[in-house]
């Protein structure tokens, strides 16, 4: 087999470098947070970078026991005790398109919108009536909006005010917020959740759809550790009883998992 | 990079071979079951093999949704409902120790015993009281019994009498029956489950006590991918809320999951 | 939370049933291939549909252990041997649209085409054209068709044959056949692969696109508890060494991984 | 069902609070790595435990493609090019004992040595004798010593100059550069890799020795994503084979893999 060929890391006796950065350089004069954003664009974050790319992680880094993710993984821990990598592995098996991966596509929205404005010589508030009445039409839910919780996120100004505060506000975040000033217009009041606000920021600071996936990823593993030590230090194993009624062939009366 | 060394599959152009079986006639003169002996003993089952193998995989193909690994497929399913794959996995990322994998344990301690049983010279009946008695006495609980909804768990008896009908039963059946006796005496009522059940019987079939757990995932699998697609077509994404309490600090209220 | 719903399994004191079916009357009169057919179409198989369920789920049981699934299992249990669970689930996560999923698709693009012959009143040979030249028309590839090890794979013509032998064979075998003819015609000879023959059979079978993937799973974990058994029992942990170049930032040496 | 308890998380409509405090302070005046810190020990770090807490998750981050956690996600994603999740998850399966998690094994080492040292007034480098003497007699490895690639590991004395400046350093590096030392002359040059160091400095933190590991996995999935994004975006779809020899029943053949 020919060697795979990289461009992340080079190591050899005594050495380690990251995008051509010293590990031992990381270690004492980066965050965390550093390292993470040089990983994916090959060089260091400005302060304003690192601000932003700081809120969104901890923004998405937990938001209770019973998000998919996070029960999934307290499952995971509760039946397979000996394994925390297995539970937290579960736990990201659960993030897709409906938790956690919203992101994604918003930011593809965001893209085919902008381009199109550029294209169409539309106003950002022209493309924001366009990228609604159209999804209305196919009847398709606009990436980004809703929350379940929360009738307002906390999480969506903050994002923004950060961006603004460190220059790096731009049309993805316009739009975003055309977007959802349209739809409270068009249908009914709807918050801008934390999807599309990390999706708008990102957008901005120049990443591709798939990061906002990521980026999440990274952030809920965080939440996903102490949602997992949480179950192995305060439950017994297979504490957990998910009630179930049996309603297929035959049956009638309520069934009972093992 | 050297190559991997395999005595699983032989592959080149045009042919197919499993353990030295041609894949072609697998297909049109065996059973799948079949196929699940020959990998993990390198030599086709004999019928009575092939009966309890059969009977072992259908008995732990589904105990109901709520279980750890069942409900860990369908809250991954309901959070990424584009990978099949992914909820299948966090599934079985729920089997192990405490669910599904006591079996493993359960082989352990039957090896354990009737090497000392040897040993000592001890008849089975005597080895079940020490077994026991041992158990008690560092407070650790005796592997394969009890159940959280069966009392007598169906299955025990049906996969026992199989492997007496078909020759194949022998000290283990005899010694985990002891034990499980010498439990209802010296503690409470316990059923042998169905761990304890196939551990068994798998001792007597000369398989490894890892087999147990691999025996369970291959059935279960089964049962996952049915829950996967009941979820996924009868089921809203992230239709599942898991009611949280936070009694942590500063709290006091109720509290939701995104 | 309301109890959760499901019509697979019920359970309560001393029963089990799967889909109405009383688990030891399974156990004791049907085979593990007839369990797996029962979760999936609530009905007991028939002979014929038995035969054809063992022959697929023995056809993508091991194709080798260099394939992404197998080497992503073994991967796993050799830098953390102490869960199988993880291991196996590490391969079936490599599992998709490449790898063991064309099958889906494959059903998706035979149920559309013979949804339109119909529709149009064209014959199925006329139906295979269309299909090959508006693929080539948009530079896709046409699934189920080739394969990097068989010229010709040895399971296809099987596949074909047994449902043909059975009395299942129907359009979507003709269908396939057709289009894999055409592709000769107009492209170059390739192989209908095992992918594009169990889709071809599930859908002359009455299955639904998702079936596909969930049935190479099923078969497809039953080698790789055997992949992941072989790894554990044969060789040292951490033995896999994959062989690095970095081509990156400031780079220019071999490197070698941990 | 009964509601689960937990003391993470807290979210009510417009208020997210971990561990006490609201997430948007988090976002505007504390970095990601707090938040991480928060979440595990329910108290905002300090400047020194922050400090650590950076370098060591900067120094986990990535070791090279070829690590079997990268390599894991890297052969998932190749086959399995819809999902990210699915390929982050296949890479933290890969991390166990042998890879990634020896700190965890290594904290417990350093704890029960130090209790030891305490119970019978042994001095640091008495117990580091008798460590590394009961090891070599029941011919068990040491945790935390060598590395396949560095003869010095380049991020051990990084580790521990931290943690001595910022006044963190305590029993638990000096019994392990002891314990060092000691295998050194015992038997033959070995460095303190970055598990040893990484297991020193957190227990001299008072961490858990399960934490090792979760703090390992938050620190890979930095770079688990950044290989998934390379494999994803350089390379193609099934690209890599595993070159393998059979060597079993009826062979003697090479043999592919699919």
């Amino acid at each position: 087999m020919e060697p795979w060929r990289t461009a992340i890391v080079e190591a050899s006796d005594g050495t380690i470098r990251l995008r051509g950065h010293d590990v031992t350089s990381l270690m004492t004069e980066r965050t965390f947070t550093d390292t993470i954003f040089l990983l994916h664009r090959s060089r260091l974050p400005s302060d304003a970078e690192r601000a932003l790319f700081d809120a969104i992680l901890s923004s998405v880094a937990d938001h209770g026991s019973g998000a998919p993710s996070c029960a999934a993984a307290r499952l995971a821990i509760s039946g397979n005790r000996s394994s925390v990598s297995a539970a937290i592995a579960a736990g990201i098996l659960a993030v897709g398109d409906e938790h956690g991966g919203a992101g994604s596509g918003c930011m593809e929205m965001l893209a085919a919108g902008l381009e199109r404005a550029s294209r169409e010589s539309l106003s950002i508030e022209q493309c924001a009536v366009k990228v609604v009445t159209e999804h209305r039409a196919i009847g398709k839910r606009v990436a980004g909006l809703g929350h379940r919780v929360h009738s307002k996120d906390p999480r969506t100004p903050v994002l923004f005010d950060l961006a603004r505060q460190h220059g790096l506000a731009g049309d993805g975040i316009q739009l975003m917020q055309a977007i959802g000033a349209e739809v409270v217009k068009q249908v009914k009041p709807m918050t801008i959740n934390v999807d599309g606000a990390l999706a708008a920021v990102l957008y901005d600071m120049g990443f591709e759809p798939t990061f906002a996936r990521l980026i999440f990823i990274i952030g809920r593993v965080a939440g996903l550790t102490a949602e997992v030590m949480e179950e192995l230090t305060r439950e017994r194993p297979m504490r957990i009883r998910i009630p179930v009624n049996y309603d297929g062939e035959g049956g009638g009366t309520s069934s009972e998992s093992e």
